[in-house]
């Protein structure tokens, strides 16, 4: 018998969904096309996020793009050179290479996420894992890196990866952010885009992939004054936790978490209740969903608590589709340490403090001199921010070293610049903001929408998808093949384009048929020119769900579509089916 | 004195448009990133696109998505391997490296597009180019390829490259979609995402990106049925085009470029006739825009025909911001070649026509005898498309090499199948289609959106974005910060958020400095919030493009935006100003 993701995936294949890329030459594991009906689909989660997250907050969360190709520095300051990684055996005889948990996970442990090096190969050895493939002897375990790596320019030592998270760009320009917004805290950054991870051998369609598309907002907040602002929006909200160490999710509203200490901090409690929110949306009902606390082990490295918003599937059980994390001042921290660029936001103190600053003063005759007048603007706008401490530290060690941008790499001394030390008196205190992250991977989000309104009724496959996520809203149908009938149709077809719904118009094939594939893929309403239509200027119009008909005046449509997608239920829909269904 | 590059660029960082990526490390060329309103005006970009190029044409035209990292056998395939690269030169002394034409046309030399190795080394001697950096002698020129390489897995030789086009995505997946679409010709697959190309070394900001948006279509049409469905809407339409080889452009009906041969087929006439409209919406008037020929040295390798649409800009002249190119069959055919899969359309005769066909058939017995029963049904599915003539020519030299998604690379031999040729009569002929591509990079349209609104008025800038541009549509503004005013000014900011304007509150600051923020935005209307308005509850409405303002009841607002967003002009502000513009 086939379980419910191999159904959706041959659905998805044959309706355009979703299949996996580069099926002309064999297939790749880890990446997936999405056809027209998963473009809508996506688009519509995409949107419904963006109305659950950023628009109604629109005056703290903001959306920016920054690029996928990101220079080894970046990823040497976030931490990912050194702990993106997983463990990988390779075959001694046929040289075939495994993740390591995963071949332990086979053999029916569990937990065994954050394990080091010498406990895995303990583990295989006691277990006698061999080879899945060719059962030869496993060679000792060793770290593999996830970030695909490739060169930027035509230096091979310019190194660079593409991105496995947006987050890296939200840190990057958060200070640029900060001021164009208006040095206002709390500041949501948010981002959708690609992101890619090399995972060593993806097995599980859109589950597990090497490259798809990240909704995520990092919200920076003053770690002295960390209330949400919207809390109260969802105080009423009941997520489930599974706390770690704990065998049974709790329900518990997250103001009342908040209170127990089972959540951080209020921003990563707003957006778990949101995320809640955001998943009934989309088709998955509060008992097939909730929050597993990451343990100590199992956490990112950049984070101080993590839950994932996991999700009930029938393959593969508890699926994570979005992560929580507490990502405290980490990334921000690092990235100050490793660009010696201030990052801190200002605190503004209702009494002045006196203070020593460390000022960087040019000395541009002899920077003129050096590198020549052109150079000087150029040079003069690096100096502004940065640390006087780091200049002084430098100048000592022989020379600052500054990479321009139009320039290249130079070498400041003590001839091109001096530091001189001040007493100022301060209103503003600079501090670095802590960060809430939340975190949807959206292919994940369209393969458990697809699950959760996949239903079969008398052998026929209905997607009833949320009405609002359908990429087709209505289908028009002339009953037959008539000149008459397919002109009205024809009329019907370009008034409800006109009015903004995607619509389709089938002539081709009996009515039966029609209405069976505007089933399979989802499409909330089916309207039916017949003989009478020519008659009475009525139509009948279909709903997926219930397979009921009501006959509607055709001047009517639009009013009447439009009114039955916003509130759903099709209530009108009373009289007797008149067309197969 | 500053350029309008320079002029847009500063503004564009000041208030959250665009900037340089990787600011804090120093910045890397090729690489921007979008703030609020950069993700806004680029979002608004896109959707223009799909109401002009995609929406009327759902039936016709459809959007996929596929991914960026590639496996490299596609652009073996394609041709990127070999033919897409730039000749570039190393200095000697000092190793930097550079695009050999660039370095020409430094030295005024126009037309090398298209040259080849030895035409270029004998320029550069000829010239006595140096290294423009320190002078040093260069040497000899080389090919540098643009695709950025990667490794796919943990094997080293799987190698992968990121896409430079998004095109490729559509012809692999033309077959499936072509199915899907119920094997309809003509039919478009459009698809916007992110390209990289590893420019050597990029100094224009957002005109020459290592990694951009593209937004494409490739429109499949029968070359014996080469009509376009949709030409007469277009019929009127006149376009500017330099054909190769003259000095001045032509302005001419599309239909009569046709006509005349100018344009070499229907589809890339009617995309080039919405493209100029396309511009148009974007505020590119007709006499700032034209469709360049490219000769036979300069085309892509792939296309036989191809025009530049390219828009006047200030610093860099004529910029090319989409590309409309006759494809012909060149991906299908070396798709099918190189993977195998016969990947024709088929053309319906009304008689038929016997044939003589090689099916392939397997030897059940055998395949599970050497594979196992479990592999059969995977083996057996991959051997549907199989060409008949490929397979005996394949068994002839010893064996058919198959690679299978979760089985690997197989060999079958002719005990595993037999081809056996039969007659039948068919009223089928199979094709190879032909494709007409328009490509547009999202961040060149970006950037002369902005300068082609860029406007200065008495020391103050304009940016007279078209208003369904505007990434932000009103501007609410309590005159002064009190409570009465300020209550009935977020009460107007939630009302027309609601109404799901993009609408920002401003609170602080003089009600001028607060108008020229608006202004430099692209906000197209200021309300603001007055003494009156508690009295007889109106407010003013204030135009961006002519600072006038006009007086107007707040029940009234969301109607009366939604008609001057919609109408565009601003007829009913005739009275004169009230505050300071």
């Amino acid at each position: 018998m086939e379980d419910k993701y191999e159904k959706i995936s041959r659905l998805a294949k044959r309706r355009g969904f979703f299949w996996q890329s580069y099926e002309i030459y064999g297939g790749i594991g880890g990446f997936i096309s999405l056809g027209p009906l998963g473009v809508g689909l996506k688009n519509n989660i995409i949107e419904k996020w963006r109305e659950v997250f950023v628009k109604p907050y629109r005056e703290t969360i903001v959306e920016i793009e920054t690029p996928i190709i990101t220079p080894s520095k970046v990823f040497e300051a976030s931490g990912h050179i050194e702990h993106f990684t997983d463990y990988i055996v390779e075959c001694v005889k046929c040289g075939r290479k495994f993740r390591a948990d995963h071949l332990l996970e086979e053999k029916g442990l569990t937990g065994l996420e954050g394990l080091r090096e010498e406990e895995l190969n303990r583990l295989i050895a006691e277990k006698g894992v061999k080879c899945p493939e060719c059962g030869g002897t496993l060679g000792p375990v060793s770290k593999f890196n996830l970030l695909f790596k490739t060169t930027i320019g035509p230096y091979s030592e310019q190194v660079g990866y593409a991105r496995p998270e947006t987050a890296q760009g939200m840190f990057l320009n958060f200070h640029r952010i900060y001021e164009v917004m208006g040095r206002k805290l709390p500041l949501g950054i948010a981002q959708i885009g690609r992101v890619m991870r090399n995972e060593i051998s993806p097995r599980q369609g859109p589950i597990r992939l090497r490259e798809f598309t990240i909704m995520e907002i990092e919200l920076f907040f003053d770690p002295l004054n960390p209330s949400c602002t919207y809390l109260e929006e969802v105080a009423g909200e009941r997520i489930s936790i599974l706390r770690y160490g704990n065998r049974e999710p709790i329900k518990i509203k997250v103001v009342e978490a908040l209170e127990e200490g089972f959540i951080a901090n209020e921003w990563n409690a707003f957006f778990m209740a949101l995320a809640k929110k955001f998943l009934n949306y989309l088709g998955i009902p509060d008992d097939k969903q909730m929050f597993v606390e990451k343990g100590p082990q199992e956490k990112a490295h950049y984070s101080s608590q993590t839950f994932d918003q996991v999700v009930l599937t029938e393959r593969w059980g508890w699926v994570e589709v979005s992560g929580h994390a507490y990502r405290t001042d980490y990334d921000l921290k690092k990235h100050m340490e490793y660009s010696g660029r201030d990052l801190r936001a200002y605190r503004f103190k209702g009494e002045g403090e006196v203070r020593k600053v460390l000022q960087v003063k040019p000395i541009v005759k002899n920077i003129i001199r050096d590198f020549g007048k052109d150079k000087l603007p150029a040079i003069l706008s690096n100096l502004n921010s940065l640390d006087g401490r780091k200049v002084v530290e430098a100048l000592s060690k022989g020379g600052l070293e500054l990479n321009i941008e139009g320039i290249g790499s130079i070498k400041l001394n003590n001839e091109h610049l001096i530091v001189v030390e001040r007493e100022e008196k301060d209103y503003v205190e600079r501090f670095l903001p802590h960060v809430a992250e939340p975190s949807f991977g959206i292919e994940r989000l369209l393969y458990v929408v697809l699950e959760y309104s996949y239903r079969e009724r008398k052998g026929r496959i209905i997607l009833s998808l949320p009405k609002e996520l359908a990429p087709i809203k209505v289908a028009v149908f002339p009953l037959v093949k008539e000149e008459g009938l397919c002109r009205i149709a024809k009329e019907i077809y370009g008034k409800l384009k006109k009015e903004g719904l995607t619509v389709i118009l089938e002539e081709e094939g009996s009515i039966g048929k029609r209405y069976a594939k505007a089933d399979e893929i989802g499409i909330p309403f089916a309207i039916t020119v017949d003989r009478q239509s020519l008659e009475d200027s009525t139509v009948t119009v279909r709903d997926r769900d219930s397979w009921r008909q009501v006959r509607v005046n055709i001047g009517e449509l639009p009013k009447f579509i439009n009114r039955l997608l916003r509130e759903g239920a099709l209530q009108a829909l009373e009289q007797p089916s008149r067309y197969p269904p």
